[in-house]
């Protein structure tokens, strides 16, 4: 009798540390975080119906439940709230430097996104007047995607072997830029990246954060963008410069990273900052941005008046 | 007897629009929000050792009380956690442009620091290893004294003209950069000045929020610095190149800023970079970054291991 109830608790909480962790709004109008359940052919939660309910903090202890809910929106990993701080990586594709005639840097390159410009896997991507086109000035709106990683433990001057100790998890994002802001405007001749790229809903993230022990090295993974169906980006995170673990350890020095705090880790060649014959985000355009073993976000771009 | 009463509440409360915010751990060992009381002679909180308790929401409603709190220690006007957005501004005094031989920008450079940075306007600025001297690596540590805005009500693609209306006062801020890591290993020829300018505790501020009616003109004060007691910079926010109104507007296109986010606006003329013979700021030295009609603080960088 003390067995079955003991084998009954075992099999209602699981050992937490194999998941596909998203958050989402359920049929039953209520918010959770959960484990999503794969349809069977896919490993994207963007394609899950369905997710076992997750209680505890994802950012400290939790557990994965029997308890499954039908999901009727997937929203971002986290509340935009908790996390903390956004940190962007610039340049760390070598084909992406030399699309963009840029120099290969020594250290890496860090920028920041405000909290409020995190979106939802799947909402509309809003597009303001100051970014649309104007006269004598055109809207060059780029896409780009990006592993994300996300910090479940606090990190302060760690080096590159603790670095993943301190990794919840991987996702992909979507550093959506506005080229003419990002460069032109941003101040030559040390532009700051800043205005370009820092708009409400201009980093939309998901699906799920995927554990560690399902990703244990981000830098195997395949990594693409669809603009209307079409591949435009299309590589490995193999060829970042800066990989993932020393990306921590640098960007923790002298700096607390916090449970919550997010890395985009730099988007790989294919954007249009460079080509000949760009083909700019407009209104309407639907970007898919996809990581391989852990899923897609899928947003459309809009203009707002 | 009503009347005696009416005339009491009042007394008790004031109308809350003409404040010198703090925030501060009282003898008591408690924390509040307070208005600081001046002693004679001075208008900088940072001399104050009472204050008026202020009850309420700073960055909604509030009231101030007629109870006095003796001051232990001055603390940030807003816990960081308040502070959801650090913006900073570059190169927004002409002066200071010329000095670090910069080109006037067309449009408001700006930046983040995380809320991390964030540091009281008396505690030790921490300078980790990887900032402090090493072989062929110098020190650069600089200081920069600017006027920071804080935001009390949300704004979205406002115009100048109603920028002023989402500010509750203003404060004073220091910007610690490190040269090296904020240009030279920034990522040239597009240097990023993240990596030199977010270490934790790097930004001081306060030492109170002084609200508009006391200050209803913020380009017509007096800025400076001191290093151990010596001048280093000495001007007025009237040279700023993009006024506070502006920048509010300017940072608002597309992008919602929140109540409690802080603007610092940009350093005058007189820091190290640029100098022929820089003074480099190092272990033991005290910076005191001040700004008319709202008040000081004094911080001593410190080296950590």
């Amino acid at each position: 009798m003390f067995l079955s109830r003991a084998l009954a608790l075992l099999a209602l909480f699981s050992l937490g540390n194999s998941e596909r962790l998203v958050r989402f709004l359920a049929t039953d109008g209520k918010e959770y975080y959960g484990d999503a359940i794969l349809p069977s052919g896919t490993v994207d939660a963007a394609k899950s119906t369905s997710a076992k309910v997750v209680v505890g903090d994802i950012l400290g202890d939790f557990k994965v439940t029997n308890q499954v809910k039908k999901i009727k929106k997937l929203l971002a990993p986290l509340p935009s709230e908790r996390v903390r701080t956004v940190r962007m990586v610039g340049l760390n594709y070598v084909a992406h430097i030399n699309e963009t005639n840029s120099t290969i840097p020594q250290w890496p390159i860090l920028f920041y996104k405000p909290w409020t410009s995190l979106n939802t896997p799947s909402d509309p991507i809003p597009v303001s007047p100051g970014y649309q086109n104007q006269t004598n000035f055109t809207s060059t709106m780029d896409y780009e995607t990006e592993l994300v990683v996300v910090i479940k433990k606090k990190a302060f001057n760690i080096t590159d072997e603790e670095a993943l100790d301190h990794v919840l998890g991987f996702t992909v994002g979507h550093d959506v830029s506005h080229r003419g802001w990002q460069i032109d405007r941003g101040g030559l001749p040390q532009p700051q990246f800043s205005m370009g790229k820092g708009a409400d809903g201009w980093a939309p993230w998901g699906p799920a954060i995927v554990t560690t022990d399902i990703v244990p090295d981000p830098q195997v993974l395949n990594i693409w963008t669809k603009v209307n169906g079409v591949t435009m980006q299309n590589d490995t995170t193999a060829n970042m410069i800066f990989g993932v673990a020393h990306l921590i350890s640098f960007f923790s020095m002298g700096i607390t990273l916090l449970p919550g705090d997010v890395i985009f880790t730099g988007t790989p060649k294919g954007v249009n900052l460079g080509k000949e014959n760009p083909q700019w985000l407009t209104d309407g355009d639907v970007i898919e941005v996809g990581l391989e073993n852990v899923g897609t976000c899928t947003n459309m771009l809009q203009y707002v008046n």
